[in-house]
């Protein structure tokens, strides 16, 4: 855990978010600015900052997360002919909150690029 | 491996394409459509058709990608300030080779939302 780390304070419960799923290793809550129909936050318990700084033994929860994307997905009927999961690493790519967390969109149809 | 699948033959070097990266699980190659400076194809040599039909026995290799698209953006100085790693799951989401794959894109900025 990081004290100042907003999506940890999420992940603790000290801050309030919209949860759509909870496991042992990951928590997920609804966006609150959705850029699509469904637009959930899907985060790892563990304090990561960022993609760009992973190593290898963080595999295990990076995976988990991949698997947990699937499910969470399979919750909502609006995203049974597809979704787009995004993970912005860094500045440049409009990361903010440097927590490590994907962005699971999905209900509408999506442009190429993306973003 | 299934026959007549456009990325397992790419990953078995079948069909010729721009090679970034290989390891035994993963290989990666540039997207033959790019859509920034760096536009990369990140792929499991194990065939799995979308992130929307993987179990929990998919966690390590997808975990594995993670990681090796954290080693890949490494590889590229114009990846330095950030990226942005997406995953199409579906028709909707614009998924057309059904072999899951993550696209890692960097080397400008990137608007919002994702597409």
């Amino acid at each position: 855990m990081s004290d100042n780390c907003l999506f940890c304070k999420i992940a603790k419960g000290e801050i309030p978010s919209q949860k759509v799923y909870e496991d042992a290793k990951v928590f997920a809550f609804r966006d609150i600015n959705p850029q699509a129909p469904v637009h959930i936050v899907i985060i790892p318990k563990k304090h990561i900052a960022a993609l760009a700084s992973v190593s290898e033994s963080e595999e295990s929860i990076l995976g988990h997360i991949q698997v947990a994307a699937s499910k969470i997905a399979a919750q909502f009927p609006e995203l049974k002919n597809g979704f787009r999961l995004v993970n912005n690493s860094g500045a440049d790519a409009g990361q903010t909150v440097f927590h490590i967390h994907y962005h699971l969109l999905g209900g509408r149809s999506f442009g190429w690029p993306p973003g």
